[in-house]
């Protein structure tokens, strides 16, 4: 069954974005009392559509129950990268169940964002993760921050670690083993060509430990979805 | 610095694919004296560029060190998907280490591949494969076999599971904590809407054992990154 996630609600009847409304009467040709999900403040709906043809009714018939989150919430930390990357990561991320994605600035990022260009962007990988959200059955949408230098990001919570080239000690696994449980972890990934040391070391500063991932050698795009696949397997119940 | 693998050797000079040659020539715009990385029966070679302009000499320099792969093997078998969800599996599961990847015949396929096509579809996707893991500074390049049914697998060796939508008790976490060590895991993963039950019984009477990947839902050509990934942390050094 298809699922949306509701802008809002009119009455007793669920608001949709304009696409949704499209996706529903003109790609999937959905009917007179046809059945859909509806996610709206956390909660998922069992919902009824009316007046399909005309201006479109969505009136929810049952709460249904979800699997509650049970993991830690990830934040990604990643820097600008190629529109075709950038799109890929967002959807398999969404999927991956990451919670946020802040943009960050690296000295070896190839793309550079201007400022007038990034509220376009935004939109757009805003829209990238709310269907993927709905494909995988979320009950929220990740939230994607512009891009911020590190020192901007001195205030995160839980445990930080940043992706390291250089480290050959400290795995990822070493690392997790002594975090066996915790709320949030926040993962600093670096552009094609890794962090510079000076960069590295600022981040350390500022309390993300660097791990190593192993000794495959992986394309940047890779990266959070190894991340996250691990996180997910690590934390699992 | 470029990684190449060679098909052969004539004398003391390494044999390359017209392919690669181009690549030197044409693409990396190489010189005289300049240095490539040659992989030639599992040995990596440093080695030097003469007679560019002409006919290309390749010549061994010095043997490097390369890490030994210490990971079980992985077999994947996945159905026939759309092109391009099945390049975007081949060269991700390359990065991520698979060693052999085996086509299978499943009841809600949608692709269906006729015979004659198989060898170009074949050769099309062994290049991607060998792509993939001069980039990923391989020393192997993964195997793939053609379409073969259920039946036809009954000889695989070593750890057999099953990705199920339908087992909820047994999850991958529990299965790999029976299996701290291996040499051999094949893994078997669904088409888009899954196995139908008469055909998950089947392979779990060729024992494959049915397990749960954990709750998210996510789309095909995501879970065979998903499985790499947990088995590179699952049994990282």
């Amino acid at each position: 069954m298809q699922r949306y996630f509701a802008k809002g609600k009119d009455e007793d009847s669920f608001l949709l974005n304009d696409d949704d409304l499209y996706h529903i009467k003109t790609v999937m040709r959905m009917n007179e009392h046809d059945k859909i999900q509806v996610v709206y403040q956390d909660t998922v709906y069992l919902c009824c559509l009316e007046n399909v043809k005309n201006h479109l009714k969505i009136y929810p018939e049952k709460e249904l129950k979800t699997a509650t989150e049970s993991l830690p919430k990830v934040t990604l930390l990643i820097p600008l990268l190629k529109e075709q990357k950038m799109d890929f990561i967002l959807q398999k991320a969404t999927e991956l169940g990451v919670d946020q994605i802040i943009l960050i600035e690296t000295e070896r990022s190839i793309i550079k964002q201007k400022a007038e260009k990034n509220e376009k962007k935004l939109e757009r990988w805003r829209r990238i993760c709310k269907e993927a959200s709905e494909q995988s059955y979320r009950i929220n949408i990740p939230t994607i921050l512009p891009v911020h230098r590190p020192n901007e990001l001195s205030n995160l919570e839980g445990l930080k670690l940043i992706c390291s080239t250089t480290e050959k000690q400290k795995n990822i696994r070493f690392l997790l083993n002594n975090h066996k449980s915790c709320d949030r972890i926040n993962v600093v990934i670096g552009p094609e060509g890794g962090f510079s040391e000076k960069e590295e070391q600022l981040w350390n500063q500022m309390g993300f430990e660097s791990v190593s991932l192993g000794n495959r050698i992986m394309r940047v795009e890779t990266v959070p979805l190894y991340i996250l696949s691990i996180l997910n397997f690590y934390y699992m119940e």
